[in-house]
């Protein structure tokens, strides 16, 4: 677990995506967010207090989050002082970057010195073991994408906060490293040994038997050819009861690879479910969350009415328009195992 | 690549399967293989001269294969010193127990001393990068199974076998870790990276035009719950023009996994060409491998027509039978492609 609050660290950030990572942070846990720390020259805000490392120390923060990226995911030169500074004030430090804090002497050191935790959400456990697809008690709804980066990260925490705000029992269950980020727990399913993907998913599942839902994030897809053993392999750790596709329009091609054409929903689907089911074989599909931010918003509401006739299920985009009807059909379709959140959740 | 000859240690074996990584060394490559060395107890042979080290590197041995495996995948304490004195006598180590060699501080300095070689072939890489699915040249065989442990390897280097015995270029592309011991290169797929899958095996098998094969040896199995995402992956970037289905009839459950049933060969054969037209639209299948060392001769037979009737593909079990049927129909989907091997390979 990585202790909050948080400070957010942006550097000099002049590009909203360089501060993704943090973005996310801010919007899914803005209760765990103290403030951000930023260079001069910072253009990119996420509206929160900007603190002094001093002043976040007195305040109560507890983790530096390194929340910049850019394109080699290595610790800027510029950051290290900052990430110096925090730990002589008190606080641990956690990055979602490729390079590892400790690789920095520098920070190795004075972390050893000072006792402080550095957390590197992209190291996986050592300590992993092969999935056994034994069934395991509980209820899990995962998300699966026609693509990489359509939206399966913010359409699990949506769908978290649908079903909590109903009083149900839902815990997301972060498979990436911004959703470890903003939950403070969970694996880099694409960073672990490759015998290890579902055994990975396994452990951020574990079994549960409180009627309440694991909403586990999804990965790549099943038809991305870079990524789609990850896909497969979190499918059979996850045990799935319930899945969501999710998917963005207007793709001209799958992310990054030219010549690859994005799958038809209704084929992607049903793939999806055939590869669950070898763990699972109750699973069923129960909602499609279409990222629309590029269409006009009436143009999105006709395509997820089409979309929803076609396929048979609730069709939403979580952002414009909210996942209730989705966690509805969840909800009536698993009607008798779903417990409502006990007291004090 | 691991310098040959070898010279095979099998420790005090005493249990064939405890030296089954040596015994494909030493069937597969036999004219790499110089001499085994035992310690005392040892029961087991693999029919090699016994040398000492000091008579193996006389004699010319260039590497040391640790070819004993137990149950941790650590090299037993009773090994270090005939490492020690293999490291001393001029030759290079390779293992591919899950404990590297240069752990053990002896050998690491040795090793380091001597200017010699060690070779952990659980190793990955460590630049390989994501793969791409950009169609590349050459033709390509992939071996893929019902199940673990059904036969791949030895399909995969019996296929070979056949196709160089008839003057056609044919090269044997290593996957497993007793697989690149055999040839003396490849990936270890289940041990890189989930994100690398795919780009390992289009490393291990990169773009040729010389009319050739390159017959990759598979990993796993779409119907295993454990492993799918590494067969998965490796179906993706192997990019293969044809399958070869591999099956060891009369399992109970898939291995390691009660009540996991094994597919039929059917769906299974379907399953995998699906996967395999994400990245080559155009892969066939050319035949089926049986193991069928737990039945009677004339049982395998009929087992071997009833399943070439269903499918209508040829059957064989690659020890009993050979594979030539397998490999005339391979020549004849791919007769204007596939070239004669060059003069001189």
């Amino acid at each position: 677990m990585i202790a909050s609050p948080y400070l957010l660290y942006l550097g000099a950030a002049t590009d909203p995506l360089a501060v993704k990572t943090a973005r996310g942070v801010a919007e899914w846990r803005p209760d765990r967010c103290l403030g951000q720390i930023r260079l001069p020259g910072a253009t990119v805000s996420l509206n929160l207090p900007d603190l002094t490392i001093e002043r976040a120390a007195a305040q109560g923060a507890k983790t530096l989050i390194i929340g910049e990226a850019n394109a080699g995911g290595v610790l800027s030169p510029a950051a290290i002082p900052v990430v110096l500074a925090a730990l002589e004030a008190g606080l641990d430090v956690a990055s979602g970057l490729h390079q590892r804090l400790g690789e920095v002497p520098a920070i190795r050191e004075a972390a050893q010195r000072l006792g402080r935790t550095l957390t590197d959400v992209r190291e996986p456990p050592a300590d992993l073991i092969v999935g056994k697809g034994v069934p395991r008690p509980g209820l899990r709804l995962l998300t699966v994408g026609t693509d990489c980066s359509v939206g399966k990260m913010y359409s699990s925490l949506a769908i978290e906060r649908e079903m909590r705000s109903r009083g149900l029992a839902a815990d997301f269950r972060a498979t990436g490293q911004t959703g470890i980020l903003i939950t403070g727990d969970g694996v880099p399913v694409d960073a672990v040994i490759a015998d290890f993907i579902s055994g990975a998913v396994e452990r951020v599942s574990p079994a549960r038997d409180d009627g309440g839902w694991d909403v586990i994030e999804g990965q790549g897809s099943l038809f991305h050819p870079s990524y789609a053993g990850v896909t497969l392999g979190l499918i059979h750790g996850a045990q799935p009861d319930a899945l969501v596709l999710c998917h963005e329009p207007g793709r001209p091609h799958m992310r990054g690879v030219p010549g690859h054409p994005v799958p038809d929903l209704a084929t992607c689907l049903e793939r999806n479910l055939e590869a669950a089911r070898l763990t699972n074989p109750d699973v069923i599909a129960v909602g499609v969350a279409l990222n629309t931010s590029a269409m006009g918003a009436q143009a999105a509401l006709d395509l997820c009415a089409r979309v929803s006739d076609q396929l048979g299920l609730p069709c939403q985009d979580p952002v414009a328009h909210g996942t209730h009807l989705i966690v509805d059909r969840l909800v009536s379709c698993f009607a008798t195992q779903t417990s409502a959140a006990s007291a004090g959740r």
